[in-house]
């Protein structure tokens, strides 16, 4: 009996993102607990890949029923893959395994093996597809308040501001929560200028992927959805054209070295 | 003529970390521009995917040689990935490009086709490897004052501190720059208590890997090097034993709903 759960991301969605350990994780695993979408993505790209494996579909919002029945699938001597987008580290269903571990104790989930494997998150194939601006310190910001009071998030979108950090914004927005980025670009210009380039991604790597470059004054917030991951530039980045298209990126400081 | 050039990370080092789009960037170059260790890695693991490349080896701190020598490369017609670990849009590579690309306007570069191609971070790895610390919100921050002035990372020491962020530190420590961790310690304990759970990975996924938990407390900085990463939980990280092994874990915020 193997009992094993891997909690593997899988990145944007394109599987050319896919690094072959979480690729391995998933070929070897009996059942997938995922998020439908993200295991369509994978049904469309290499059918193969998941063929004869059992799918555990939950719906957006059973996150806590996702991370159980996975130590459950697993404990009755399954090798589970529990499946998210992006980095499963990151936002996402690794750490509430790790709660229900810590804090339920239930003994029939001592002796599974747990594997967390990474995978490339919104914010860096975002950047990747615009240029580099998380090239210098930043922080990500999940700006959902279901979970999570505002006030405290609030907090954190105000020490970005004070720390002059790039800031990546998960969780933008969604049907229920309308105000949180309008409202968190309002504090970030109490930092710095207008001007501040901002990229937005959405559905990266797949069929409707789009990609745009704005400012921080021009962010139009109701044009951002869901799906969209928003990077917010600190005071030092800077946009540039390059082959009819632009660029962001942070820079480190080589400017005086470059200068000198 | 081609006139192409990737930026591409390769993660942490062992190449199962490597998306199938890296390798592809790397198998279709003509040249290699890096820092000769992360050629090395590749070399060890998989001579065929470089064989027949030309090497173009850079020591540290030749960091702008670097980016400009694979810009001129590419603009003589050949395909070039200019390689780092990690994510080269995190704290690395790429910015330097778009950087040089920016600010010297230089007519040979204006018709290279410029593709960036994300990796796993070393926060990532490190992350996955010993549980899931970056649950929530997280910044990362580079301890390197040789280009960014200390009282600029002070600052941001102090916003991570004052906003709660889970921290990565990178570039933590070097042979000439020995007390900014100390520094930094000190300073995230004005914020949160001694306990707050702290990771280090070194030479992660690498023969000879090195993980630690300890806490903010006993942290002992004359122990980490410029091959580690450190991240530092926020005050709601906790730790626990799982299989013998302590993890680390970020919540973000479920345990409303489990004690509901």
């Amino acid at each position: 009996m193997s009992k094993t759960l891997h909690i593997v991301g899988t990145g944007p969605g394109d599987l050319t993102y896919l690094p072959p350990l979480a690729r391995q994780a998933i070929a070897e695993s009996d059942g997938l607990v995922a998020y439908p979408l993200y295991i369509d993505l994978i049904q469309e790209q290499d059918p193969d890949l998941i063929t004869g494996k059992q799918r555990h579909d939950l719906p957006l919002g059973e996150e806590i029923e996702r991370a159980r029945l996975a130590l459950d699938l697993a404990a009755e001597g399954q090798t589970i893959a529990l499946i998210s987008s992006g980095d499963i580290g990151i936002f996402a269903m690794a750490t509430l395994v790790f709660e229900l571990l810590d804090r339920e104790c239930n003994p029939r989930w001592v002796d599974i093996d747990v594997q967390v494997i990474p995978g490339i998150s919104a914010m860096q194939t975002a950047a990747s597809k615009l240029g580099a601006p998380l090239g210098h310190d930043f922080c990500a910001i999940s700006l959902s308040d279901l979970l999570t009071p505002w006030p405290t998030i609030e907090t954190r979108v105000r020490a970005a501001g004070m720390g002059d950090f790039v800031v990546s914004f998960y969780n933008p927005v969604s049907r229920k929560r309308d105000w949180q980025l309008a409202k968190a670009r309002e504090l970030l210009l109490e930092y710095r200028p207008a001007e501040t380039p901002v990229i937005l991604g959405r559905n990266l790597s797949r069929k409707d992927e789009k990609t745009e470059v704005t400012t921080l004054g021009a962010l139009d917030t109701t044009q951002v959805d869901m799906l969209t991951v928003v990077v917010i530039g600190n005071s030092e980045s800077r946009t540039l054209t390059h082959q009819q298209k632009t660029w962001v990126y942070t820079p480190r400081g080589y400017a005086k070295k470059l200068e000198g």
